[in-house]
């Protein structure tokens, strides 16, 4: 009986509405620390960020408990995905970090603290599923993406090592090179030094640019079509559910119908 | 009586066509003379400027006292946006500006004289309205960016602080540091330079890229979508309007009802 | 009598295949004569091409006569804007260039006869007309963009001046500084320069690049929604003018009639 | 009935889930060594790619080989443009390359058995299909973007040629170079380097923008439109197949022999 009179004070503590705005005030706060911890501080300061830094560990560690608490089923609570990851965010950013080898890194993983932001706000949520769920339709523009890529990253780092080994030295920095060209940064720089040794090497480039620009316009189109036919898609459902609208098809029953009484009619007479 | 004639006269004049042509043309002037300023000038020319700068000071003073007299419920004239736009840029533009540590400001406040073309052209007025309501829509995508851009400042500045504190020093310089990279500006150059601290670094960088990229461009599909949404919806509603086409729905009730007619001249029978 | 005859002839070369390809052909070969001129070249070459130059001047105002006297009326022939574009183009080019003074400028008229490709194919022709009709439409968008300028760049030559008068020096110079900027080449550096002397300019900056991309974006959304309701009005006149569909007003008009007819048999009974 | 046998093996294999998998790991392990040899390696890893690359060598022959006999009318195998292709890239790469001179050529020709994935991968060779179908499409805009490069380039090395031959020498350097304006690549530097002679020359490069910017615009919408027509062809087609609606019209006839019924009806009594 008492357990269960416990989980009820969780559960209503969760859905208070004051408890969720002190939550989203502490999330804020935490990221405004992150930012603040980025300038010079007096020793002064730097003992207050970190007694708030112990606060705010203290309360997500709280807040992810009482969610822990408040669920019926122990189990269901690592179902949901944002469950997960904002345990994994707490029970990281608990690590201690006093070393000054590993204050880096826990500098950072505070940093991440700033993804709950994410994860408490529900528009934003669906926002992400959203941007993830578009991605695997654009899964074999991408795919072949690489493989331009690819085969330009080999032809380059084959005939242009030798010219300039910090760009075309081997594969992986060669894809970084091109990666470059393709955002037109400074790309005439790397195209000018190739074609002091091998003139008709521009055809490299714009043949490249060509291709992935052609490849990159296909992907945004991709999306734009998939995006409008859901749109129509939607529309259409939404038409036929809500007015009820009979089918041209079963107008032309009922008048099929219709005449076939008025036959009976006439053969009566 | 007089002052109701008074009024009749405002009004008059509010609504002739030349005057409004005319408030055109004086607008128009003053921003040509605000890009003339901007050249060298022989003392006489700047005499004249001054003389000219005067005149469509005190222009525009009258003529924002007739709108205000011929509006016959004083307080409304303040309801409305453009009023006020124009009342405030007006009563600005009077302060005088003799004192050398004030001329650049007064100078500055001259300049958004030309934003007064705005308000008087409807179309640019309609225009700026739609730009404005497309905003909030952009709300939550805008609100995502941020966030990304926040946690890669923040961990931009912990980790290259040091490589380069006029790029990285703070969150401050580095979100705008972060900036000059979305717009693919020299952002080779930033990177090479961490890479030669951390070899890795590029991942920091292409994630980035990838990110903000991907977000940008859902926020455009958000956009056309909504445009595209409107459209539809604009086209239905005026379809059924103009044309007063009755539903499918109405035909088959009234098919219905010459079946039930056709029924019951049947059972007479 | 003979006038009719020799108009009859004209008539018939101007329709005749072959000659309009041989046309054709001397547009293409007076193209890459202007290309090949770019190339140092020998006394020989420079005298044949002389001659050829001679030879494509003579061959065009031939065929513009041919074209002008296969007209009936006279009038009408300047009617046409590409008539008078094709008359300008190969009158302009008959004026001669020995002098060296000249000799420049009679080899950029000689580069405006490639547009000749443009009035001969029809195509071609055809976009140009949609690419012109479609400017209009984005006149309000584009006068607003130009206010954006203006008072960017007043601010900009008010501040700026003393800091960089190359970049800054005027009004003038200031607007191509900020198209410069809208096009993000190397506008770090520009903006690095001001934040030296204003740390805060690069609120100049950045609210200057967010206005312009958004009025871009509507623009280019404007464009879109503008195709596309074409696009739409075309597909709904193409389906009724081919199908000959009746309305559901007619259907609706009809089945009353059948009402009416039903009462007044259910009376007659 | 022995050749006959034979054939049916052949088939079998060549339909064989796991000589399929087996075939793309191939390719992508080919693909991993062509990455693989642009690192500097040891002389025993020298040998070991070598003989690796002799086995896929022999591999991909021995594949398309069996493809070849499967295939029951040998005549149609070069029907396939992606056996065509296959079998290209296969025989090409068996040129043996120990010649100094032609290592590099030999290792360019390895890369090109990267390709090989979009010949075995269904999904991207539609892809690639509709890439190049989408091409003629756009034929005209290229045409017009080609004419206003070529009049540009003209005129740049007209005028430009003696401030910066590297540059706009010629015709073709200049295309390079107006190629370059277009990707924003340093195309002040390019455009300040000019107006030290030519003051107006700025007008030059923003008519340029304006118009390849305009033409591309044009190009992309074209693109846009076309693929939401053919979705709307699609989603039409699909409506009238699948549902078997009767037209409006039909409706119409029906009724309108009902009317007629009626009418005889009404005759009679």
């Amino acid at each position: 009986m008492k357990t269960s009179t416990l989980n009820n004070t969780f559960v209503r503590i969760r859905s208070n509405k004051l408890f969720e705005i002190f939550v989203v005030t502490v999330i804020i706060f935490s990221a405004l620390l992150v930012g603040a911890k980025t300038y010079p501080m007096s020793s002064t300061m730097l003992l207050v960020t970190k007694f708030l830094d112990w606060f705010i560990s203290g309360f997500f560690l709280t807040e992810v408990t009482i969610r822990f608490l408040a669920e019926h089923k122990k189990r269901d609570f690592f179902k949901s995905f944002w469950n997960v990851f904002d345990t994994v965010i707490v029970v990281v950013s608990l690590i201690p970090a006093d070393d000054a080898e590993l204050a880096v890194i826990a500098r950072l993983v505070r940093v991440f603290r700033v993804l709950r932001m994410i994860s408490i706000i529900p528009e934003l949520r669906i926002l992400l599923v959203s941007l993830v769920k578009a991605l695997p339709q654009l899964g074999y523009v991408m795919l072949l993406m690489f493989i331009i890529f690819y085969i330009y990253a080999a032809i380059g780092s084959t005939l242009f090592a030798e010219i300039n080994p910090d760009l075309w030295g081997h594969i992986t920095i060669s894809l970084l090179t091109l990666f470059r060209v393709m955002t037109f940064e400074d790309w005439t720089d790397v195209m000018y030094e190739t074609m002091e040794v091998y003139p008709l090497s521009w055809v490299f480039y714009l043949t490249f640019i060509f291709f992935t620009a052609f490849a990159f316009l296909n992907m945004v189109i991709g999306i734009v079509v998939g995006v409008m036919e859901q749109e129509n898609a939607n529309a259409r459902a939404e038409k036929q559910e809500e007015q009820g609208e009979p089918t041209l098809k079963e107008i032309a029953q009922q008048i099929a119908s219709l005449d076939k009484q008025l036959k009976e009619l006439k053969a009566k007479d």
